[in-house]
């Protein structure tokens, strides 16, 4: 691998255009080439100086790279590892950002065994996609979560490590299984629960509800307003995970809905208690 | 009522700080006097331009006042009534600055005639309470709810909506039921879902949930932190509409779930886009 490797980044919205402007500012690669599908977002890629030169296919740009970025929605990325596999220049880093580890992981180990494949998720992210919504700071400070597989080598590892401190990052290598566990809690089911808020006051059909919702609303249902494909890919590819804390959520609402209809003040009062205590606690 | 009213404010916590430093700011009140039972709130209160002078009990306060703010806890206000009743001016305004108005509006309906009584709710605060969270920008630009009774004349909704303006708020005279159905949804409902998340994540049992969280989990359970012995306050004094909305979220939440598990793409996009498209569209 060169010390200024030359990246190929595959899907130009919020988290490829992003990455590619965090890079291109630390200096770090040698050239950044772009895959995207639409004219108007290599043209606007090109302009905004995040990518030296854009192609539409992997087959165009994938060549050329030292390390290859699937940069796309998950279910769109597991469908473009047969490309990959086809196009990628021997002994290539194949990192991608998706936000499920698992299913990726797996599909990742069955590339040529020449490439160094690294699962990827960076800890960030906004409602608003497109690379029109890209951001050179969305990596700041943030963690970046890589998986690499048995195969991976140190070598490879090293480098998916400098791109990640590159963007602004802290890189920090996971489990795909621990990795998916995790961020369905702390994602996948906060991005449930707001979803299932926002249809809630829908289905009670009550305007002057909209009409009062004010900071506590706005907050607690702000991640119910991402992409809908994007999340459905990731819940698809991290099911039993999503699942068993869906189920571990119900149960908490359904006592704390059972202290509240008894009148039994100090249950209700040591959830309320426990959970503020915690959440309070938490630097976030 | 004195054009320039003196102001009693019962409790000098985030909110009744707030609104004392915004009256004091706009220049409003002829004096605003503050009631504490803690002698360092009172000593705070009147270093920090507050109040202009400071008491321990409504007893000593409330004689001299045009108009009666309670910015105590729910049910704490309402043990106040008492006091209020047998120490206000007569034509006193009695405010109170509660999140749920149905059972304060019938506590107040039993005031002696002579008072004036005003059910009231700012929609706004934070997460931190005490005199030291408190800020003369809280109230600006916010919607205050008013809740007059049958019996309050029309002058003294004309101070309520004066004072409500002086603050920087916009007055917005709503009913009872309407009001806690409403803030049920979009306040209480939201409050227990993020208190729900954080009590789940707890029993989940995963150090590495809590070392991922990042701005979605942030932002989803913010309110959880507020002060429980208000919110149980809140939620006790709002049983019947805060359990019909935590059944339609039940609701909304079990479908989420079985559109999972049985991996209904159709019916999970469906469900992920309508939350996404109206969470979108609201000015937030």
């Amino acid at each position: 691998m060169p010390d200024k490797p030359s990246i190929c980044i595959v899907g130009l919205g919020l988290m490829g255009g992003s990455l590619a402007l965090a890079l291109q500012r630390a200096g770090w690669p040698r050239e950044i080439i772009g895959v995207s599908r639409s004219p108007d977002t290599r043209a606007a890629a090109q302009a905004g100086g995040a990518v030296d030169r854009a192609g539409a296919t992997l087959a165009e740009a994938a060549p050329d790279a030292d390390v290859i970025v699937l940069a796309t929605p998950v279910r769109a990325l597991l469908s473009q590892l047969d490309e990959v596999a086809r196009h990628a220049r021997p002994g290539a880093l194949v990192l991608d950002l998706g936000s499920a580890k698992g299913e990726v992981c797996a599909a990742m180990a069955r590339l040529p065994e020449g490439l160094q494949p690294i699962g990827g998720h960076p800890m960030c992210g906004k409602e608003t996609g497109g690379f029109a919504s890209a951001d050179a700071d969305l990596y700041s400070g943030k963690t970046f979560v890589l998986c690499p597989l048995s195969r991976t080598s140190e070598a490879a590892l090293l480098t998916a490590t400098a791109l990640a401190e590159a963007a602004g990052s802290r890189a920090l290598v996971l489990d795909p299984s621990e990795h998916d566990r995790a961020v369905a809690a702390i994602s996948h089911l906060p991005y449930l629960a707001a979803t299932g808020l926002v249809n809630a006051v829908a289905a009670g059909n009550d305007p002057l509800a909209w009409a009062l919702a004010a900071s506590g609303f706005r907050d607690t249902t702000r991640v119910a307003a991402s992409d809908a494909a994007m999340f459905l890919d990731i819940l698809m590819t991290n099911r039993p995970a999503v699942l068993a804390w869906l189920d571990l959520f119900a149960t908490e609402m359904a006592s704390l809905r059972a202290a509240l209809a008894a009148g039994d003040e100090a249950a209700l009062s040591e959830r309320l208690a426990a959970a503020s205590a915690l959440r309070s606690g938490l630097k976030l």
